[in-house]
């Protein structure tokens, strides 16, 4: 099997350090070359034959790459991917931002290419299989309430996930307003936050990660889907998935969920 | 909308009993009589309209339903399911035991007379969907270990929805011995029952009623289905499932898990 | 050993009829008379040495007994409860509404006739247990959340059990005000409930009975105490160790978790 | 307040690195001293008044510490314990590898001495209160199961924590043998390890850390006690628990639940 030659964007940052170390372990994943803001034509990290550029053109050109990962700031990462996909290079892009129009354009440009390109706003499989089930069992099952974990230093509550998660149920569930019609708050919060009758619940605590319960009840049942998170690593079996599928597409997909069966 | 007329074998068993009030309180369902061993021609459970048969034959002239519910035992369960589709009555049967070659021969008569037909060894739609949810998981995480839990009365280990899951997920899930190659056990069984490389634990508890985990581990992360059972009342949503849909079906299908999608 | 005589209060109510059911299962115990609103004087369900009392204080002269059970109303209990000490039966009172004044005046008479007497809001062990450990584990966790969940049905929120909890991990607990000091809801009410700075979470769906989870976070650990309610008999494991503690006390005890060691 | 001085042996391990961080990071500890196999005399981690001492006696005349933070091996673990009771410095110990006559010497010398000492194979307060609420619900409850999780790179099933847990449950546990009398497993080791009638299942996944839960039944209902431990720093607060402790103490204690209310 021939290898899939890789450049990756922002290979110093949290993200970028994990993609370094899993293109490099994979047997059938070449790492080409890295765009970095500095050390332009340096080697990187001190391998014999990985060059560092700061210029995304010159590195598509020089090295002439089949994938781009690409894990930086939304800014560089539309720059980017845009370049990518019109030197034929297939983006893999796990920075968030991008907007309808952007997508649209960017559809389009691959579309005329004939080449794929994946964007992600999560490359955690275990979260996004969560979702793609949670959404299946919602046509089955009305009722179903989100809990969602996280570490004290959290700031937002809920989470994206709770959240991109009760919209993706509300896709399919029939609209129902949950609990006992009557029922009431003895003290003002207890039941949760309300996203179109879908109850969500965060919980913060130290020690915890990034967890999510998924829960459904029906006549004398209850189904639960739930997701651990334990650290980085868990996004990198993701960004594999999606080098490897990039490389069959010819057009461009938003969302891990949708290149998952 | 037409109501659904519905026969009902075994109106008197434990399944039998919840089915009858499912039909009853369901507005687009309509009981038109019943097929038990006793009291041929007798009303049922003093309701004006609906006449207990012992000829299965004889029932399906008489009250001319849609659909014939069968809830009894393998035997018996065989026997009405062939007469039903003689009959062009769509049978839904909740009975287990037939084998390949009853499965094809009513396959086939189903076929000839162009209608559908649902049997299933299990209702509980919260458990198909976890068994479901579990075989698409296994196509991206390779190791998986089920936890299946159920009341100190229960004689055999593994349970046989603990057993189904582990069948489906090696369906698709690449082989691999899981564990540490080296582990060993200071205490023998404690890495629990090997069906195909996947482990399987049976916990027994009084208090427990039924319950299965299915927990895929990967990098950094973790993905846990469950599905808890508290009474035979989580049956009934896959019988009116299977009831609805049985009338839109032009074949046999075995299995809630196919007619789910 | 001897047997402990009983006599039951209510002995028709759901309650009632499992505790008629303990003690006639329990080698120990006999029952001896039950105390009733109606069919005074009339054998109770046809046991040969058992009748039934609309006067309590002729069921305790004529049966004798060491202990009552009480599994009645607020108004009968009160009344119930006081008779019984001042003639020297042991009651076990599974009712709440008692006053501080109430419990009080019943303390104090208990202490003169030299008599245990054990007054339980809640009788289930597993429930009394969970309190009483994360009571204990506040000492060494001040970061705690509670997630109560129960069927649909119920009508307030949070349940009585997540308040009680709270109260007494708050006995304990240095007072924190838990999450990131600047956290945020984008959805109001998903961070729960407040109760001195504990979070309390109430999940209503169908398929549900009674759960409750306590969970605590530390640096790098969480702490998790569940306790699952199936159905009522729930309940009678924690009225069996009240009737046997009773007999050895010489005070009134309120609360199970006050037996508990 | 007075500051507790405090030398550390082996600050260079992963429970020493904490351990140091630990110390720094909390207002009333002062770190005077560390003991390590080499460079001795130097300055540790370039701190001002923090020398590094190859002899440990030299260490404790020279800095006078109130409390040895002991994280080395077993061998060097007891040398260390002995003289710094010897010399008056209190021990906190997390080597494990002491026998019944190591801890007997040790006791007998510390209540000459007149000084507290802690040894304690498990820092994780998260974990020794799971044990000891294990044990304290094994009074009223005799059927039980644990089920311990682990990454798949531990080699031995089931885990000490998991066994330890089962002994301290059996002290008080009336002897049963769990599970119906006639049980059978179709596939072998389904019902996990037998622990005198306790069921111990190990659990083996990449992306788990390390996870326990112990499960109570009883009549309708369950109780679960799960610890989750993510990461070391979960030893740091038993450490911080111990060191205080320490200094209230005049005799030796083993096991971090011997200190705990």
């Amino acid at each position: 099997m021939e290898k899939i030659k890789i450049v990756i964007a922002g290979p110093r940052g949290r993200m970028g350090t994990e993609a370094v170390q899993l293109v490099e372990s994979t047997e059938h994943f070449e790492l080409v070359g890295v765009i970095d803001r500095i050390h332009d034509g340096e080697l990187f990290a001190g391998k014999d034959n990985v060059k560092i550029f700061t210029d995304p053109e010159k590195c598509f050109i020089e090295t002439n790459p089949d994938v781009l990962i690409d894990l930086t700031t939304p800014e560089s990462g539309k720059i980017h991917t845009k370049l990518a996909i019109e030197h034929g290079v297939r983006p893999v892009v796990g920075t968030t931002g991008f907007s309808e129009e952007d997508l649209d354009e960017l559809s389009q440009l691959a579309e005329e290419k004939g080449i794929g390109a994946i964007i992600a706003p999560n490359f955690a499989l275990g979260a996004v299989l969560m979702m793609k089930f949670a959404k299946m069992a919602a046509k089955y099952f009305q009722d179903v309430e989100i809990i969602e974990m996280h570490h004290d230093q959290k700031l937002d509550a809920p989470s994206g996930t709770g959240v991109k998660t009760a919209e993706m149920i509300s896709e399919i569930r029939k609209p129902k307003k949950q609990g006992h019609p009557n029922e009431t708050e003895t003290l003002s919060g207890a039941r949760g936050a309300d996203f179109q009758g879908i109850r969500i619940h965060s919980v913060r605590l130290p020690g915890l990660i990034a967890h999510q319960e998924v829960i459904f009840g029906g006549d004398g049942q209850t189904l639960k889907i739930r997701h651990d998170s334990y650290n980085r690593t868990s996004f990198m079996s993701g960004v594999k998935l999606s080098v490897e599928t990039v490389m069959k597409l010819d057009i461009l997909v938003y969302g891990l969920e949708n290149i998952i069966e």
